[in-house]
């Protein structure tokens, strides 16, 4: 088979793919990773904060006697800028079953000084040693097959929100969640969303990092435009993901004081609820 | 008027009351508290997560430049007893309208070595400062006249879960979620009650901390019982408490791998959104 056709039709793996590329880490001393931030992911004019988080999350990975993303908690101080920048982790405690650190994403100013751009406290586990069991009440979103949901390329004219990022992913929204790219929000603060990477990597927990905080931002459908910055944004994975589309949910429904709330949902093509995320954001109101 | 006849009509007041007194810390060096943990507040057999997050909070409160808790993410290590401890708190950066910053608690072993119990990652700002704009679809829960409903000194018999805590504080549960103190827990993960001290202290942002963790857990609702201990928990207090009574509902729906999520919110006596917590708690199968 000639090269060219095979890289068309070659899906992206877990470690060989874009997103694996884009959030390496590699360490400089123990505990302290450099990292080049991609102008890849950037969606209106910032650097994607879920992309950031899996950035953080891998050197975490790596720092912490376990692998898997359990519960992360990040806390978003000044705006990421693609380029270089450093992570420092410390461990706080090495548990049997969990163990917890923390992480901080450094960035450069005009002198050379560091900034702190996200300050990260999390707790990992091995996803893969925990029982199966499942009691739950919590159902998979409603979306309409993806043939019926709109990407960003559908769009007549360019979407806000949409920009270097909407090339990474595979983003199928439910066309009822999609009224104000047509000018006419519903007023409903949700969006819901098919979701993987547009390489085909299929999802692992640290790229659920990225799928949590990745949708347009439900301010859209209430009404409101313009940058929504996170504040606080905590992850909880709860399953590790089976290959295929993922599905992503994400409502909000207190708006106040210029501040709201962002819960997101993401299940995997077996109906499992593999992550929880909620974030609060700060709105400017137009 | 008596001094007796007036101790029992007067209410405790925010800053004057058991609640202000157990959480009370001292400057022992700049960001370094010292506190004693109060058996007050013991549920089962561990101090109560909400009244240490509360103890964390009040250091943060005066480490930082703003005074109001906003997002307090906390990961809880290993288990506190009552007694001496120190919080040592961390600012991470002092902004203009927030700050962010750690705290971390810490008590002792028999060789008098710290240990820490709890780490906490947290942004502040001002309550008073925010716009009271609110655009909300979020509903109060539907809970029966206080009078209706039942507290820990109605059980016919010991309930799991009351201990020293349930002299502090004023519960009032409601029936519909009240199955499993007769020994038929309904299968949904939902507690629901009124809430409040028992000294008759109003609410502040810091006592919020403490009743989006105070009701029994929603695992006995759900058939299980005996210790859920908490790995995780988030807190966004949205708006500063009105005087009266709140109402607190916490809500389980995915119980998976041995780890369940809790979701509280906290309503106060003007119908305003005031609290919302998710919790990432262990659970033992029976």
């Amino acid at each position: 088979m000639p090269e060219a056709a095979f890289a068309q039709t070659a899906r992206a793996t877990i470690g060989d793919s874009e997103f694996d590329r884009d959030t390496a880490v590699t360490r400089r001393a123990p505990g302290v990773y450099d990292t080049e931030l991609s102008a890849g992911w950037i969606i209106i004019n910032a650097v994607n904060g879920g992309y950031l988080l899996a950035v953080l999350g891998r050197a975490l990975a790596d720092a912490l006697p376990h692998g898997d993303p359990f519960s992360v908690s990040a806390h978003y101080l000044t705006a990421s800028r693609p380029g270089p920048a450093v992570v420092r982790t410390d461990v706080v405690r090495a548990g049997r079953s969990l163990s917890t650190g923390t992480a901080s994403l450094f960035q450069y100013d005009d002198e050379g000084q560091e900034i702190e751009r996200i300050r990260v406290l999390a707790s990992y586990g091995d996803l893969d040693a925990l029982a199966d069991d499942v009691r739950t009440t919590a159902e998979p979103p409603s979306l309409p097959p993806m043939d019926q949901c709109f990407g960003p390329q559908d769009a007549p004219a360019p979407i806000p929100g949409s920009s270097a990022i909407a090339d990474r992913l595979m983003l199928k929204l439910d066309p009822a969640t999609l009224g104000w790219a047509l000018g006419a929000p519903s007023g409903k603060g949700e969006m819901r969303s098919w979701f993987g990477l547009a390489d085909g990597r299929d999802a692992d927990p640290l790229s659920l990092l990225l799928a949590v905080d990745a949708l347009p931002p439900t301010a859209f459908e209430i009404g409101l435009s313009g940058w929504v910055p996170t504040v606080e944004l905590t992850v909880h994975v709860r399953c590790r993901p089976a290959p295929g589309p993922l599905r992503v949910s994400i409502t909000t429904r207190n708006l106040a004081g210029g501040f709201l709330e962002e819960d997101a949902e993401v299940w995997d093509s077996a109906d499992r609820l593999v992550a929880q995320s909620r974030q609060l954001a700060s709105v400017r109101l137009g």
